[in-house]
Protein backbone atom coordinates (compact mmCIF):
# COMPACT_ATOMS: atom_id res chain seq x y z
CA UNK A 1 0.00 0.00 0.00
CA UNK A 2 1.14 3.29 -0.87
CA UNK A 3 2.30 5.69 2.07
CA UNK A 4 0.08 8.69 2.96
CA UNK A 5 2.38 11.67 2.70
CA UNK A 6 2.16 15.40 4.28
CA UNK A 7 3.05 18.02 1.25
CA UNK A 8 3.61 21.82 1.57
CA UNK A 9 2.70 23.63 -1.51
CA UNK A 10 2.34 27.29 -1.84
CA UNK A 11 -0.69 28.07 -4.14
CA UNK A 12 -1.54 31.69 -5.07
CA UNK A 13 0.87 32.87 -2.76
CA UNK A 14 -0.72 31.17 0.40
CA UNK A 15 0.90 27.87 1.98
CA UNK A 16 -1.53 24.47 2.36
CA UNK A 17 -0.32 21.21 4.05
CA UNK A 18 -1.87 18.38 1.70
CA UNK A 19 -2.54 15.28 2.79
CA UNK A 20 -2.42 12.41 0.12
CA UNK A 21 -0.93 9.43 -1.55
CA UNK A 22 0.14 11.67 -4.56
CA UNK A 23 3.97 12.16 -4.49
CA UNK A 24 5.28 15.46 -3.44
CA UNK A 25 7.00 15.84 -7.03
CA UNK A 26 3.84 15.80 -8.11
CA UNK A 27 1.76 18.24 -6.04
CA UNK A 28 4.65 20.28 -6.56
CA UNK A 29 4.09 20.10 -10.33
CA UNK A 30 0.34 20.87 -10.28
CA UNK A 31 0.39 23.89 -7.88
CA UNK A 32 2.93 25.50 -10.28
CA UNK A 33 0.73 24.68 -12.78
CA UNK A 34 -2.30 26.68 -10.70
CA UNK A 35 0.24 29.46 -9.66
CA UNK A 36 1.20 30.16 -14.09
CA UNK A 37 -2.46 30.23 -14.85
CA UNK A 38 -2.96 32.81 -11.69
CA UNK A 39 -0.08 34.41 -12.81
CA UNK A 40 -1.08 34.92 -16.72
CA UNK A 41 -5.05 36.03 -15.68
CA UNK A 42 -3.31 38.33 -13.45
CA UNK A 43 -1.71 40.46 -16.15
CA UNK A 44 -4.50 40.79 -17.99
CA UNK A 45 -6.46 44.10 -17.42
CA UNK A 46 -10.19 42.70 -17.47
CA UNK A 47 -9.34 40.45 -14.61
CA UNK A 48 -7.90 43.44 -12.35
CA UNK A 49 -12.34 44.53 -12.62
CA UNK A 50 -13.28 40.96 -11.72
CA UNK A 51 -14.71 40.22 -8.08
CA UNK A 52 -13.30 37.26 -5.96
CA UNK A 53 -15.65 34.64 -6.96
CA UNK A 54 -15.94 35.94 -10.68
CA UNK A 55 -11.94 35.33 -10.26
CA UNK A 56 -12.48 31.63 -9.03
CA UNK A 57 -14.92 30.53 -11.73
CA UNK A 58 -12.57 31.76 -14.58
CA UNK A 59 -9.67 29.76 -13.17
CA UNK A 60 -11.96 26.68 -12.44
CA UNK A 61 -13.31 26.86 -16.09
CA UNK A 62 -9.43 27.51 -17.87
CA UNK A 63 -8.32 24.73 -15.86
CA UNK A 64 -11.47 22.39 -16.28
CA UNK A 65 -11.05 23.43 -20.14
CA UNK A 66 -7.41 22.11 -20.20
CA UNK A 67 -9.15 18.97 -19.08
CA UNK A 68 -11.45 18.74 -21.38
CA UNK A 69 -8.96 19.27 -23.84
CA UNK A 70 -7.11 16.72 -23.18
CA UNK A 71 -9.54 14.22 -22.73
CA UNK A 72 -10.63 14.95 -26.46
CA UNK A 73 -7.13 14.32 -27.22
CA UNK A 74 -7.42 11.42 -25.43
CA UNK A 75 -10.30 10.15 -27.20
CA UNK A 76 -9.18 11.04 -30.67
CA UNK A 77 -6.08 8.75 -29.45
CA UNK A 78 -8.05 6.09 -28.40
CA UNK A 79 -10.06 6.09 -31.36
CA UNK A 80 -6.66 5.94 -33.52
CA UNK A 81 -5.40 3.49 -31.12
CA UNK A 82 -8.58 0.93 -31.79
CA UNK A 83 -7.88 1.83 -35.60
CA UNK A 84 -3.64 0.57 -35.06
CA UNK A 85 -5.30 -2.29 -33.17
CA UNK A 86 -7.19 -3.46 -36.06
CA UNK A 87 -4.37 -2.68 -38.29
CA UNK A 88 -2.07 -4.74 -36.32
CA UNK A 89 -4.95 -7.68 -36.69
CA UNK A 90 -5.16 -7.62 -40.26
CA UNK A 91 -1.27 -7.28 -40.69
CA UNK A 92 -0.84 -10.60 -38.19
CA UNK A 93 -3.33 -12.48 -40.18
CA UNK A 94 -2.27 -11.50 -43.73
CA UNK A 95 1.40 -12.33 -41.90
CA UNK A 96 -0.09 -15.88 -41.38
CA UNK A 97 -1.71 -16.41 -44.58
CA UNK A 98 1.11 -15.79 -46.07
CA UNK A 99 3.45 -17.89 -44.16
CA UNK A 100 0.65 -21.13 -45.05
CA UNK A 101 1.54 -20.19 -48.68
CA UNK A 102 5.37 -19.79 -48.71
CA UNK A 103 5.05 -23.50 -46.33
CA UNK A 104 2.81 -24.39 -48.80
CA UNK A 105 4.64 -23.32 -52.12
CA UNK A 106 7.84 -25.16 -50.84
CA UNK A 107 6.04 -28.40 -50.52
CA UNK A 108 5.29 -28.34 -53.64
CA UNK A 109 8.46 -26.79 -55.25
CA UNK A 110 9.95 -30.05 -53.06
CA UNK A 111 7.66 -32.47 -54.48
CA UNK A 112 8.36 -31.77 -58.06
CA UNK A 113 11.91 -31.10 -57.64
CA UNK A 114 11.62 -34.96 -56.38
CA UNK A 115 9.81 -35.64 -60.03
CA UNK A 116 12.11 -34.02 -62.10
CA UNK A 117 15.04 -35.51 -60.26
CA UNK A 118 13.16 -39.31 -61.05
CA UNK A 119 12.14 -38.12 -64.94
CA UNK A 120 16.39 -37.27 -64.65
CA UNK A 121 17.29 -40.57 -63.90
CA UNK A 122 14.26 -42.41 -65.84
CA UNK A 123 16.29 -40.44 -68.86
CA UNK A 124 19.57 -41.61 -67.94
CA UNK A 125 17.99 -45.01 -68.03
CA UNK A 126 16.65 -44.94 -70.80
CA UNK A 127 19.44 -42.99 -72.84
CA UNK A 128 21.67 -45.75 -71.62
CA UNK A 129 19.55 -48.60 -72.80
CA UNK A 130 18.47 -46.86 -75.78
CA UNK A 131 22.57 -46.29 -76.38
CA UNK A 132 23.13 -50.44 -76.23
CA UNK A 133 20.32 -50.95 -78.44
CA UNK A 134 22.19 -48.59 -81.19
CA UNK A 135 25.62 -50.62 -80.15
CA UNK A 136 23.53 -53.68 -81.05
CA UNK B 1 -12.90 32.08 -38.77
CA UNK B 2 -15.03 30.55 -35.97
CA UNK B 3 -17.69 32.90 -34.41
CA UNK B 4 -17.65 34.04 -30.70
CA UNK B 5 -20.76 33.23 -28.73
CA UNK B 6 -22.15 35.01 -25.90
CA UNK B 7 -23.02 31.72 -23.63
CA UNK B 8 -24.70 31.89 -20.25
CA UNK B 9 -23.64 29.10 -18.22
CA UNK B 10 -24.48 28.54 -13.81
CA UNK B 11 -21.32 27.69 -12.26
CA UNK B 12 -22.14 27.58 -8.39
CA UNK B 13 -25.27 28.97 -8.43
CA UNK B 14 -24.07 31.88 -10.38
CA UNK B 15 -24.89 32.69 -13.75
CA UNK B 16 -21.96 34.04 -15.76
CA UNK B 17 -22.40 35.35 -19.27
CA UNK B 18 -19.11 33.59 -21.56
CA UNK B 19 -17.91 34.94 -24.65
CA UNK B 20 -15.59 32.90 -26.54
CA UNK B 21 -14.95 30.59 -29.22
CA UNK B 22 -16.54 27.70 -27.44
CA UNK B 23 -19.79 25.53 -28.43
CA UNK B 24 -22.79 26.47 -25.60
CA UNK B 25 -22.98 22.65 -25.71
CA UNK B 26 -18.69 22.55 -24.82
CA UNK B 27 -19.29 25.43 -22.09
CA UNK B 28 -22.17 23.66 -20.53
CA UNK B 29 -20.46 20.10 -19.78
CA UNK B 30 -17.31 22.21 -18.59
CA UNK B 31 -19.97 24.11 -16.56
CA UNK B 32 -21.70 21.18 -15.50
CA UNK B 33 -18.37 19.06 -14.70
CA UNK B 34 -17.11 22.16 -12.45
CA UNK B 35 -20.74 21.75 -10.49
CA UNK B 36 -20.75 18.48 -9.83
CA UNK B 37 -17.18 18.52 -8.45
CA UNK B 38 -18.56 21.28 -6.15
CA UNK B 39 -21.39 19.46 -5.20
CA UNK B 40 -19.23 16.33 -4.24
CA UNK B 41 -17.12 18.81 -1.82
CA UNK B 42 -20.17 20.55 -0.32
CA UNK B 43 -21.43 16.69 0.87
CA UNK B 44 -17.99 16.47 2.82
CA UNK B 45 -18.35 17.75 6.09
CA UNK B 46 -14.03 19.12 6.15
CA UNK B 47 -14.90 21.24 3.21
CA UNK B 48 -17.84 22.76 5.83
CA UNK B 49 -14.87 23.94 8.16
CA UNK B 50 -12.71 25.55 5.29
CA UNK B 51 -12.75 29.03 4.85
CA UNK B 52 -13.32 30.46 1.21
CA UNK B 53 -9.82 30.89 -0.50
CA UNK B 54 -8.87 26.87 1.03
CA UNK B 55 -12.16 26.11 -0.90
CA UNK B 56 -11.25 27.49 -3.76
CA UNK B 57 -7.53 26.11 -4.08
CA UNK B 58 -9.27 22.96 -3.50
CA UNK B 59 -11.43 22.70 -6.37
CA UNK B 60 -8.22 24.26 -8.45
CA UNK B 61 -6.21 21.37 -7.22
CA UNK B 62 -8.57 18.89 -7.93
CA UNK B 63 -9.47 19.84 -11.60
CA UNK B 64 -5.87 20.04 -12.15
CA UNK B 65 -5.32 16.34 -10.52
CA UNK B 66 -7.77 15.17 -13.67
CA UNK B 67 -6.29 17.31 -15.81
CA UNK B 68 -2.42 15.96 -14.87
CA UNK B 69 -4.04 12.07 -14.76
CA UNK B 70 -5.49 13.03 -18.40
CA UNK B 71 -1.90 13.91 -19.46
CA UNK B 72 -0.51 11.30 -18.04
CA UNK B 73 -3.08 8.45 -19.45
CA UNK B 74 -2.22 10.59 -23.06
CA UNK B 75 1.29 10.39 -22.58
CA UNK B 76 1.23 6.85 -21.90
CA UNK B 77 -1.43 6.09 -24.57
CA UNK B 78 1.02 8.25 -26.93
CA UNK B 79 4.15 5.88 -26.23
CA UNK B 80 1.92 3.13 -26.49
CA UNK B 81 1.02 4.44 -30.38
CA UNK B 82 4.70 5.08 -31.11
CA UNK B 83 5.62 0.95 -30.17
CA UNK B 84 1.93 0.04 -32.63
CA UNK B 85 3.58 2.28 -35.37
CA UNK B 86 6.76 0.41 -34.98
CA UNK B 87 4.86 -3.19 -34.65
CA UNK B 88 2.66 -2.00 -38.10
CA UNK B 89 6.30 -0.56 -39.87
CA UNK B 90 8.15 -4.01 -38.82
CA UNK B 91 4.47 -6.17 -39.72
CA UNK B 92 4.52 -4.55 -43.31
CA UNK B 93 8.05 -4.96 -43.44
CA UNK B 94 7.59 -8.15 -43.03
CA UNK B 95 4.44 -8.60 -45.45
CA UNK B 96 6.74 -7.06 -48.31
CA UNK B 97 9.39 -9.67 -47.73
CA UNK B 98 6.85 -12.98 -47.36
CA UNK B 99 5.18 -11.52 -50.65
CA UNK B 100 8.93 -11.28 -52.24
CA UNK B 101 9.45 -14.69 -51.17
CA UNK B 102 5.85 -16.17 -52.09
CA UNK B 103 6.87 -14.43 -55.79
CA UNK B 104 10.28 -16.36 -55.60
CA UNK B 105 8.78 -19.39 -54.92
CA UNK B 106 6.27 -19.29 -57.39
CA UNK B 107 8.96 -18.43 -60.46
CA UNK B 108 10.67 -21.37 -59.04
CA UNK B 109 8.06 -23.25 -59.24
CA UNK B 110 7.15 -22.28 -62.87
CA UNK B 111 10.78 -22.86 -64.23
CA UNK B 112 10.73 -26.63 -61.91
CA UNK B 113 7.40 -27.50 -63.47
CA UNK B 114 8.57 -25.94 -67.02
CA UNK B 115 11.82 -28.64 -66.68
CA UNK B 116 9.72 -31.51 -65.81
CA UNK B 117 7.36 -30.78 -68.99
CA UNK B 118 10.67 -31.24 -70.49
CA UNK B 119 11.65 -33.98 -69.50
CA UNK B 120 7.97 -36.23 -69.74
CA UNK B 121 8.60 -35.35 -73.18
CA UNK B 122 11.66 -36.58 -73.53
CA UNK B 123 10.84 -39.73 -71.43
CA UNK B 124 7.68 -40.25 -74.14
CA UNK B 125 10.30 -39.30 -76.83
CA UNK B 126 12.80 -41.65 -75.60
CA UNK B 127 10.41 -44.91 -74.92
CA UNK B 128 9.02 -44.27 -78.35
CA UNK B 129 12.31 -44.74 -79.55
CA UNK B 130 13.16 -47.53 -77.15
CA UNK B 131 9.87 -49.45 -78.28
CA UNK B 132 10.69 -49.09 -82.10
CA UNK B 133 13.80 -50.30 -81.79
CA UNK B 134 12.56 -53.52 -79.30
CA UNK B 135 10.10 -53.53 -82.78
CA UNK B 136 13.36 -53.99 -84.67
Amino acid sequence: MKRQNDTNVIICGRSYTISGFESEEYLQRVAAYINTKNEEFKRKNFYKLLDTETRNMLMQLNIADDYFKGQEQLERMKSESETRNQDIFSLKHEAIAAQNRIEALQKELEKVKNQNFESQKTIVRLETELAERNKE
